[in-house]
């Protein structure tokens, strides 16, 4: 029998298959009984799932990350759907198919690596090229590159979300560039590469997303400052050239500022054309892939509107 | 002797040339003596004048919108350049080529709109077309659609300013439309037509750019959603249709919302994927509009950066 | 027996009586066991209701709107009331007296229906008098006038509601204005009329009070501006006048700017002195109402304070 | 020859007859030369003035809050009337009538302090009617009250002000109390007279108005707060009761949450009906007056529009 | 066996000892049992705390107040610690020892008093000692001073915690006053002491800490300046001295403006320079305090973050 | 003659001295007239200068940060002082001692350098006494940070103010850490050492205080890490140790901390201890010297307040 996506769950329905298991914990409910609540995932999305009666057996049966082969009901419970687990155990490895709980398939996230190489490798100024090559070069960060998400919540969030999130902001720089003959369409591809480059390390992402102490602490954008310094070195070496400081310092402003507003915790405001395109393109692609996420997860059928967003202050509207 | 613009002019340079005057005003000084001042512009810009010891025969000499020959000298004045008139009156119709003071060229103007109705015609959902050809029929309209700026200041605030920042905005919608998938690209071009198409009865434009009563006391809002509700019953004249209720709503909500915030005043939160599309897109186009613009016009050319600009809180980076 | 109104009852009171019905939905337990929760209601207010152990059939035994005879035991949980039927039934129409389940009663809104249009029929100068007719004599537009609430919450709020509150602002704005020579007065008492006109559309309310779709995405200002522009032109049929065009664009600013800023989603600032009035009146007005029925409503009489409304950011004071 | 008021003078206009001078100062131009800089007023408004080739003889002539007679020439000033005097003494006695120089005559003042006294001593209840009575009964501050402004700018900012502000809101309030049923008209009586009396103190006015330093460093609220103290203690001895401590609670209460909101400097938040029905009634009495003086001064007789004022953000429409 | 105090309670450990016991309320499940839910304290902290299938008997048997003998198991409930009651009955007198259930030891309380006296008494500027005897010799108020919290929350939210915070910062500010000539030491002290004076009865504490009636509607700055002006007429008779206008008005303006801000309810901001250094004295302590308590109190061993705390809109790093 | 200083000098007085010129331009008055404007300094304040009549002679007489004598007359020009210069020429050396320039002189310098290496050196915890000698003993660092202001305007605008503001905090953090037990003194001693360090390259000082590109456009936090990471090797290789991330991570911390809030431009919140009190002790130390600095400077003798400060939103009170 084929696999059913945790998107095409419904009310009622019976469920015995495996998902990615997360956020395991044993509680006691009012009455003094154990009960386990996780959340089990694949590719299309989390269910909150209980299983009532549990003991600490139960609870040390799997790790968070591992497989888990559950049979139980799906019921809708305030609005949000859960799953009732009756009986719940690690997977053996022939019931795992990998591919169904990436988002984003190897292939998938080979393509765009390619793509996102030629659009790189695309720059032809000196400086910037060898910086491209410094970044290209550190296999230890493009491996975590196309592997860290864009963001813990919001848009991108899961694998691969970040190497597409930056492709796709590097794809449109270069469709619309020729529109906007003012931006040095060169340094924009960098501002774009860089702007959350320190996402690799802000937050960690083997298992589940979480943010790292050094992520929590210091930001995205302080790490990125500090990979951007040791890649100009090493583009130095490299391209045996001296980096232009001014350009540098460019590139360092475009990370600052991206935020765009001191509000959203940008340390800077953009001060040059292309920091002001990077920050727009980075709005236009976020905004976009978070809202139509939005919409494409809502549970309710009934309504032409989404749920109420406290963050947007607003409902959305999903159509006729 | 070949035309100096105003974008050329140096401190200390003698000029001796037409200009369109706007602006002007008979003020005493502090000595009770009366001078005159107003504002000089071509298509490159426009420079503040005074004509020492002037009298109200000087005043009446010309109206605002005339061609005025002008011999003067340039100056420096608090960081901006200023014109001291010797002597100014009305120029002959032969020392005039109006294409000297027009930012868009009436070709430019005339390709401009060939293009906006070829984006246009391109759409082929039949409501939609119909109103359209609605729009594109109504010769009064579309002569000011070409006219109008897209505003008093910041963006495209020159004659055909509104149909330059409206094309821009449909042909990168229509570039980027394959990588969003989820967008309904027609009706985004619809929305980008409806977006501003107010401010063709917000401004009045003919000689200088002010707001009309209507446009100070309603905004290009709520006009815009006047016409379309007349635009729509043409519509359904023209295509024998009935034009579907809730096609209307979601465009006048991408009218409503397309400021994107509260605080800029927009009526209503985006709230469907065409309305958050169309204001990032009227963003990154009236940005870095505006901003190339504060970039070009800075006269202090001794420095990288520009002036100090209040309303964006910043400095911004010319360069080396 | 004598009914007990929703806002008599009390912890530990056994209930058997007729109720109004809304919000139901069939939603499991913790145990997997299914519940229905509802609203239950008369003229006096709303009661949060629950029926254990419930299944599909009692669901679908009654809808939304409908009355209910209910018996129960009403229980203070979590510092308000609610009630926890055991048996739960479509009542008989024998078994309902509408005037119950209504905050006004029929007899009320016919008086204050003669009120308004005595007041308004007290405008003389011609135009306005001739709108006035065309509201008044658009029959559809009246009857949804009189029976719709002035709001999702806050003041007002319930059927009639806006007739009551429109009507309130328009006898304070006559009692006032001797007082304020500098308004004009009928300007103003149209102002009234109009700012909440919208209402009608923006909320449906034959059984519960819910935002429409064209309410939610467009808002009541925008309704209403179209409606006046339609009673604008029924007004030149009616008055065989031409419409002034500054008194059309007076009225519309008033919709526009009655909420007075930006931030509570004012489209425009009130820039006239008849706007500024309006916006005065409605806080004023809406504010009295609002605040009083909170005093009111609290359930809890063992304290000088009613609970911390967060909106509000602060407690109420019911005195000693 | 009749006196012309500030309020009629116009561009090029001669002028000799008498003014109240105040914030004179004596400056030297660029040049090094001094000028003497005044304002000099009517009751109908205040003109800037000044005098070229001044001495420190001319400045020393005469002093703040003297009645200077002046001789000289009206002149448009970016955008406002100036005066420029060529001659400038202390006027006569018999050149002066001093019901030129005060916005409200005695007659004013007397019958709108009779009114006050009439409104307030209609309080009933004894504890409030033996406060009114400490208040009346206390000479000084009545003569105070009776001549202090409401404030140093916006709205009645005149002796007599704040007379006249306190019986506008006392009068609104009682013809709308029977609408409000809710309201105990009385405390919102005495809510209105101590809301800003205060200002009696906060203020100096008997030549131009000032802060107090005690005005500048503690407020109005503070002030009030001081005076009702012993008032109530006056009331106790006179009317031989026990004022009651929870009805002082609820009179300080008013004063310091009149300006309803932290931001606009408000101590506390309303948390009674009164204390809302106060600052909902201050805020119309002061937006109206204060908007349409900012009209009927507008001295640009050429526009439908004031010019722009910062802190309102907008301009005023003065209509056709 | 000695005592476990609640900041040492494990998971799953057995409790049978005496608490202090508050906020007792009798409720009902979802399945109509009833259950007791009350807190528990001693002085390391509190406790949330059930007791299922409780009866109306179990309720009325112990006060808010009083000492309960208690024995339980505790449990982790939602990432907190809760208390499930299987017995609960009040504590006989030599079961308790009080000493137990105080933050502040009434040693601690008293060495602490002996500081501040003579921090104070080292006042030596005529008129403010006076002032220092006037509140150092009323009795009711130094014996209230010595018992009050500093806060509701926060930080200092325990009895004494107020004269904790004053001696803080009398100390502090003692230690770094030759640092900053510019400041009046003497000034400061009497700062520090008024500006939560009024916290004396804007709270009641002698069980519980909660608002006063006063304290929830004028606030404590309101309540200080009254004090204060009752204590320097004391200080005159005392010292037989006027107490100087301009430095009582200093002393109301650092009471009136120590929080600093509009936003934060500062009813004036800091204009002198000791109402600056107080207003910044204050924040250290307070912050300091408050943090530090945060990171004591998390229940989480597991993580090097504590909680996210939404009012400050952050999690605290508690090291490794 | 002794000279006069800055803040000495009054209306009307007569200057014959040497003083230091920054800030000159060259600019026409409305007559096409050329003047000489410019700033004047000495170690006690800054005058604003014009020379009538100038020629570019004149201007290129001598350079910004020449030392020029002056002779010429003081006049109060709107609430300022300002010096007419009548003779103007470059200083012989013979004429000018430096240390009438310098706000804090080479002796004071050097002891708050001494005083500062005192400080530092009592740190004792390996990694943190090896940092710090890492900066210690970087010669061009040490030099840059006695030299540089603490920032362009506010507060410690002077050469060594970065160092005497450094000082400042370090000393009261030592003072006041024994009654604040929970903080780590060693790391916040190395936090107030880190803070501002980026200032050395974020302004410009040798001759006037301005920002540097860099300073500019990527802040002084930015630059601060980039140090410190550099320095945080040298005392790997200094100490011969490993540099634990933690602690790196907490340094870090503080720099990108330590405004406090995102408004000011903070890029994280503070989250330790540490990083809580440098936000406090930097505002303690730095409003007070602005504050003092602002009463200090003001010229008006007539009044007990100050002009008012637009960004603060106050006067400030000079006392009696």
């Amino acid at each position: 029998m084929s696999r059913r996506f945790v998107s095409q769950l419904n009310h009622n329905e019976t469920v015995e298959q495996v998902f990615l298991a997360s956020n395991k914990q044993l509680r006691p409910n009012r009455q003094g009984n154990l009960y386990l609540q996780l959340d089990l995932s694949d590719r299309s999305g989390t269910i909150a799932t209980r299983k009532w009666n549990a003991s600490e057996t139960d609870y040390k049966s799997f790790e968070n990350g591992d497989f888990v082969y559950v049979d139980g009901t799906v019921q809708l419970f305030q609005g949000n759907l859960q799953l009732i687990a009756q009986r719940l155990r690690t997977a053996r490895p022939d019931e795992v198919d990998e591919s169904d709980y990436q988002t984003l398939q190897s292939d998938d996230v080979c393509r765009m690596r390619d793509r996102l190489i030629g659009v790189l490798r695309g720059v032809k100024s000196p400086a910037l090229a060898a910086l491209v090559e410094a970044y290209l070069g550190d296999e230890v960060f493009m491996e975590k590159f196309c592997r860290a998400p864009a963001g813990m919540k919001n848009h991108h969030a899961y694998q691969g979300g970040l190497l597409e999130h930056s492709l796709n902001m590097m794809e449109v720089a270069a469709l619309i560039a020729p529109r906007y003959p003012q931006l040095n369409l060169e340094k924009l591809l960098l501002g774009v590469l860089l702007h959350d480059s320190g996402k690799v390390d802000e937050l960690s992402y083997d298992r589940e997303i979480a943010y790292t102490d050094e992520g929590q602490m210091l930001g995205h954008m302080c790490q990125a400052i500090s990979h951007l310094e040791q890649k100009a070195k090493d583009a130095e070496r490299r391209g045996q050239i001296a980096f232009p400081p001014v350009l540098l310092m460019e590139l360092k402003h475009m990370i600052l500022s991206h935020h765009g507003e001191y509000a959203y915790g940008s340390a800077k405001l953009p001060m040059t054309l292309e920091a002001v395109a990077l920050h727009q393109l980075d709005n236009l692609d976020a905004k976009l892939a978070s809202m139509s996420g939005l919409i494409n997860d809502c549970p309710n059928t009934d309504s032409r509107w989404t749920q109420y967003f406290p963050n947007l202050d607003r409902k959305l509207w999903k159509g006729v």
